[in-house]
């Protein structure tokens, strides 16, 4: 029996706050029975002849969190009152996982993982009886399945030596509501090591966060070894030791992959360019230009000549040669920011405009499509920042281009009555480096630009289709967090994004409308589960609050 | 030679970006002769019989850190251009380290750590000449010389094998401009483990604060275990596990001690103590009322009955009990945020107060005079929050009474008219948590109270004699960062608090009326430092400006 979602969650949570499942499923009914996982608990694949590796190596990781996690309930007294509850509970001998009639034919996870958004299939049935009879988990794709056991995962607590719920069975029908759910890292200002990078996507697998958005290089350093441009990492990396070797992108990208995320990388074209001129010069006008704030929104300024045919040129082969180091249908091509008056004081684009007869906008239109269609050719849709849409108004070449609206989610509006598929990216909900201050120097009481603090109470208050009509809602693929890292580094990485981004992952997964007093404890519950795996999420509330779901509201 | 330090540094800070001591000394010469560590470097205690182990110990450290800090210049090329001066540098191969003969009979740093702030003696001087020669570090005290150590251990960078500096020779005069320079830490809202404490006592004491005020129990939890009171940690800390033993609190007061840091342990009375309603019920005024926001600032309330006499003997048994696990000759009494609407609502206090024909402020006094009477009669001074001056003024029986001014900087004008002493700590200044959101469920935009984020710039910027008179500014002791922690736990702890804490260190150091922009490449190479010794402290800036002092100024 499957209520509507929305009912069926507002009743569980007065019955059972410490239910905690993140992103909620879209439908789920659950009981009051007590049930453990047996001390020889499996999880078994049926009906699958070879079985894709990484989807045997995600259910030996959900299996070692099961007893590695050591989560007690967020109540008062820990689940010591459910002892007897727990001790006389049925066991759970086994989770079946299987493929549905419907799947065709078995693609890996990893290849699921980086079909276009539209063929991507993400939804799964999770049942777990009450009697202790096998649990089942069917969907059709392994991503699903991947998607079904993150579920299965945080259903369980720890009591002494056993993992239980108390509120068997469960019926789970899941499917996310976008097909984009996002978090984007800026390796750039700041540099990541690997392990980071691969501890984040360990937590956005969590949360079913399914793209890493890579925002691999800009202005202040190019870390990302490029075939045939390794010039570039060479002189305009931070150090030898911080890049991103093509060995380290593929581990990066196939360990993103088997945990069901896309990674699309970005170079940031043409503006956002300014490292490039360390091996380049001929392509960059007005590199470390003084005063910057005349050049740049912030320092180093530099944009790559987009009326030099030579530079053009330059750049397709450029993004081509990166685009070729990610198994992703889609390559961002950044498009932000782009200043005038450094074009304007650059002889040779000044030059280049004059011979060609071209105004500034018609030459970054031929640059544009001149990229794109460099993209196409190796099979890349683009993704651009919503200035590609309605600042510049460029020729797409694919209309299949996927557009990041960041500067305001008002702004949604314009970029889908053209026709255009968006991501929300919105400062003003999503930017998760808001709020710490000015970074810029000799500044004593300079605010962050993007001031106040971007709380997690707002993020999860997003409506997606906010102001839109039917159609042009049809054109919003998600959303996501965003990290720029002027003030991030590895130091405060995890506590930056951590419990913060999951909850677009969860408005996008779950549909928007959450209410904040409810989501609350099971933010907690999900906060306290990251930390037990290893991530620093930080704490919302002082832990008195998070053992008594509703004590520290408002009007408590 | 010593000129006047502005000058000095002034004209340091063109000549040498890198030159990164932190906090800045008093008095300081440079030069600009490259010297280097000899492979066989030692340090060396001459003229002291029976050197104190923790003495030992530090040096030991210090030594250590000479070779393991492995920092690099931060300029472009991370000092690869000094590798001639390097390699062609005279090798320095001892500092002899020694008491002035003016120090008296000789004192454990430990010893030296906790005796009052006026007689607390940090002063040292370090010469380091050019030519190889030996360098002396002296003293009047063994605290003094680990101050002069740590200043030290911040003069050389890494380049291959070596450990150089450009800026030789060094002769440096310093001493504090205030004695007291703190950090306070909050371990009641959420636990921190003694390991997260010890490693925070250690990036203390490398920018010179020397005092620990941690604010140790509150309403939330109890976890000190106080002997003869040890029912109060079974019952009201957050578990077993999340509690400070005696053998722990001895740990980290003998950790901080050896590290020139005196522990101020705080137990907030009356208000702010709900926790102790779980072991003593009969003493506790409106324990966890409903709603909340009538009877307390923040969840849960409960406040002692401070108009009983067996609450007022009981709380001053608890204090002493406490006080005694502590080597501080000061403890923390409290008293801010009292609610006035818990007691009028409390009959046994209206009952008590009506049988002894007192007001609720006769009351306070009553309680206050026989709780700081207690500590005294054990040789502890009280430290208290500016309320008990202003808003309740109680009679404060010992004369050395410290006052936190918390609510605002214009306080202090108040406190000091009044005779007493005060150690700054504004919110608006100070306080670590700000700007992170509110933290209070079920409130969806919700803004911390004491918004904004407080920036280094703003608390570098602070002026502890602002519109104070001479004989006012005579009562200021110094002042401290401090972290509540409703929001910070140890996955945020270093980020919360460093960099940002080490500039109210150097502004109660060093003086105030530091430059922002020219203090921003010293405190970010504090904060590479600070990170290459496993403190997680952020970045304030991408590492493209961090490598190009001033480049990133706001009209650079």
């Amino acid at each position: 029996m499957m209520l509507p979602s929305t009912l069926v969650v507002a009743l569980l949570l007065g019955a059972s706050p410490s239910l905690a499942l993140w992103p909620q499923p879209r439908q789920i009914t659950t009981g009051t029975t007590p049930l453990k996982l047996a001390s020889g608990f499996s999880i078994k694949v049926t009906g699958i002849k070879n079985v894709p590796s990484d989807l045997t190596a995600a259910i030996s990781r959900s299996k070692g969190q099961l007893t590695s996690d050591n989560l007690q309930p967020l109540v008062v007294d820990r689940g010591a009152s459910s002892k007897g509850a727990v001790k006389s509970a049925k066991s759970l001998k086994s989770l079946s996982v299987s493929l549905l009639p419907t799947a065709g034919p078995v693609k890996s996870i990893s290849e699921e993982a980086v079909l276009p958004f539209e063929s991507r299939r993400e939804g799964y049935t999770l049942v777990i009886p009450a009697d202790g009879s096998d649990a089942t988990l069917k969907a059709n794709s392994t991503l699903g399945l991947l998607r079904g056991l993150t579920t299965f995962g945080q259903i369980w607590y720890q009591l002494d030596d056993s993992q239980f719920t108390l509120t068997a069975p469960f019926n789970v029908v899941d499917s996310p509501a976008y097909p984009y759910r996002g978090l984007m890292l800026d390796t750039a200002r700041n540099f990541f090591p690997v392990s980071d990078i691969k501890r984040t996507l360990d937590a956005m697998s969590w949360v079913k966060i399914n793209t890493f958005h890579w925002h691999v290089v800009d202005s202040q350093s190019f870390p990302l070894v490029v075939p045939g441009f390794t010039v570039l990492s060479e002189k305009a990396a931070y150090n030898a030791q911080s890049v991103y070797s093509p060995a380290d992108v593929h581990d990066i990208v196939s360990y993103a992959a088997a945990r069901g995320i896309d990674v699309i990388a970005e170079i940031d074209t043409p503006g956002h360019t300014s490292a490039i001129s360390k091996a380049f010069p001929e392509h960059i006008a007005c590199p470390e230009a003084s005063p910057w704030a005349q050049f740049a929104n912030e320092p180093p300024a530099g944009q790559l000549r987009v009326a030099s045919a030579q530079t053009t040129k330059f750049t397709a082969s450029l993004l081509t040669a990166a685009a070729g180091l990610f198994t992703s249908s889609y390559f961002g091509t950044g498009g932000d920011e782009i200043n005038a008056n450094c074009y304007a004081k650059d002889a040779p684009t000044q030059a280049d405009l004059s011979a060609q007869g071209k105004t500034f906008e018609q030459a970054l239109d031929t640059f544009t499509q001149a990229t794109h269609t460099a993209l196409k050719a190796v099979g890349k849709t683009p993704v651009v920042w919503e200035e590609m849409v309605l600042d510049h108004p460029v020729t797409l070449v694919n209309n299949n281009t996927l557009v990041l609206v960041w500067i305001s989610q008002d702004n949604v509006a314009a970029v889908t009555a053209k026709g255009h598929r968006v991501i929300h990216a919105s400062n003003d909900y999503f930017y998760l480096d808001c709020g710490g201050g000015g970074w810029v120097g000799q500044n004593v009481l300079g605010n962050s630009w993007c001031d106040p603090f971007k709380t997690w109470q707002k993020s999860y208050s997003f409506n997606p289709v906010a102001n839109l009509t039917a159609d042009q809602a049809k054109l919003i693929l998600g959303g996501q967090h965003l990290l720029w890292t002027e003030q991030s580094s590895p130091s405060n990485l995890d506590s930056a994004v951590w419990p913060r981004a999951a909850t677009s992952a969860e408005v996008f997964w779950s549909g928007p409308g959450g209410d904040v007093g409810k989501a609350l404890p099971r933010l907690h519950d999900l906060s306290y589960r990251l930390v037990q795996r290893g991530i620093r999420a930080i704490s919302l509330q002082p832990q008195w609050c998070a053992l008594r779901p509703g004590a520290c509201d408002l009007n408590a």
